[in-house]
């Protein structure tokens, strides 16, 4: 099958083996979405060889258990192992020994075909398109933030940053009812906003010490910065995004002001979808380009351009 | 009256007015604590200019209320207004208008009386010492650890630091049945630790990433990665002691590991005061010198020297 191979810091594309293996279901995927992790991993900040890509939604060919064939399905991205303390703890998610999808020892989903458990499975409602499911594992990873912080009305919610994952917090954090504002710094990212009723305010509109929950989506030391300044006493300040290298910072302010920083990352399947089927969130606004598995390479490159909207490859054309 | 002045970074012994005020009370100072934010004063860390010290117990002898007259007291550090958005909403240790005892707009207690308003002040119960009512400001310090994050039996708790406002954090949270640990580096430290029960263990015995709660008491970068590198996925780091300057990290493993990191400063007095009257918490094993008022600059010099037990000053001698 035609993938897209990372090695050494090169993106080739290959045709390997299809992925079979007996005790995990067998995926033809319909369609993948390029995320600024794969971009992170081209660029050589995390050390990986394989196949790349981690959101998806695809059809089952293969199953070690019959009824699952033919449904269309996205999939959560790490595989633990069930059985170590922090397993048995309830957070399946931190396994030490676990594979992610794509990302750590397990190849992804940019590809005609990719293997996961079945357990890693979510079937896609009928009612939620192939171009809004692609973006499940994104929206989960949004909504992981309402597992952790609880917000709704008359809390006043600044979200710093409003790129491809940015957009899909905000739309995420508007359905709590909270006071959400979101620091765009493009016309196109404010104009995305509007068209979801979502207010966006300049970096100058951000006063210091007073929001009560501030959201971190830029991965800059720089939105660190106003993101962190903008946290009042006692507030939450929620990191969505990693950083490339170290961040120099004063904690002072941390302990002085009293704040909580919550780390968030992966988040719940089956909350992303129900938000997908409501129509509370639609992330095919964000869509830029739809291309080929077989232009793979160049769709990276796209992805990569400043501003650019979300790149999603379709392994169909030509197969 | 005698007190400690500082100003342009240099201590002094100086006669100034007795500082009265017609809607405050004023309390003749027993005994006072040097605390590490005295030291950091003295350096110039903080711009301040007046009498430095905020640990302290003593007995009103002038009030706007007469019942207060002859309680023995100690005082809550910081002056709200009262009026605020933050005070309103309950967070009047954040108060943006707020002086605070001998560090920020408010002359302190490293003098022969100190005045603040009624609301501030808290009986000390007879049955605690002065020498153990001294400590109740640092003691609330430590217990408001126990306001913001839960712990009991069954938890991994790890103090890293176990200098003098460690020693407070580890008797008070040895309260709650925690499986605590503390990284001391010194044997005095250890000392100290055992004769309250508390498990000492080194900086090699940190398995990374094990620990339910990890509380961070050093104020150095060391201790801070040191701790930061304990916590497990999805645990709590206390950031308890404030960093003179900037800090260089990694916050990636904050993300990946969903890691909450809560800053902790002031805490609650009622809850110190019970905690000392029990004898839970026993401050007293602390003390290493008592010196009159008179010698404070030598006094803050001993306790600046490494490993240096609390140093306390008592303005009645030779009064």
């Amino acid at each position: 099958m035609n993938a897209l191979w990372l090695q050494d810091e090169t993106l080739s594309l290959r045709d390997i083996p299809i992925p079979r293996n007996a005790d995990e279901a067998l995926v033809r995927v319909r369609l993948s979405g390029i995320c600024g992790t794969d971009l992170e991993l081209a660029r050589g900040y995390y050390p990986y060889t394989g196949v790349i890509g981690h959101e998806f939604v695809g059809e089952v060919v293969e199953s070690p258990d019959p009824k699952w064939i033919g449904q269309r399905v996205v999939g959560e991205i790490n595989v633990n192992c069930g059985v170590c303390e922090t397993c048995a703890a309830g957070r399946p998610t931190h396994c030490p020994s676990r594979t992610v999808l794509g990302i750590t020892g397990r190849d992804g989903a940019h590809a005609e075909y990719v293997s996961l458990p079945l357990a890693n499975l979510h079937r896609v409602p009928d009612s939620v398109s192939d171009e809004a499911a692609v973006f499940t594992e994104p929206v989960a990873a949004a909504a992981e933030i309402l597992e952790q912080v609880a917000m709704g009305p008359g809390d006043r919610v600044l979200l710093v940053g409003a790129g491809r994952l940015g957009q899909l917090i905000a739309q995420v954090l508007a359905t709590t009812g909270a006071e959400l504002c979101v620091v765009a710094r493009h016309e196109s990212q404010r104009t995305l906003l509007a068209s979801r009723g979502i207010t966006a305010i300049t970096e100058t509109d951000v006063m210091p010490r007073s929001w009560d929950i501030v959201v971190e989506a830029t991965g800059s030391p720089s939105g660190f910065d106003l993101a962190l300044s903008a946290v009042r006493p006692r507030g939450t300040f929620v990191l969505k995004s990693t950083y490339a290298g170290d961040i120099t910072l004063n904690l002072s302010p941390v302990v002085v002001d009293e704040i909580t920083i919550v780390g968030s990352r992966c988040g719940p399947f089956a909350r992303a979808l129900e938000l997908l089927a409501s129509g509370a969130v639609d992330p095919t606004i964000l869509i830029g380009e739809r291309c080929p598995l077989s232009r793979a390479i160049e769709a990276m490159e796209a992805a990569a351009r400043p501003g650019a909207m979300k790149v999603l490859l379709d392994p169909s054309v030509g197969r």
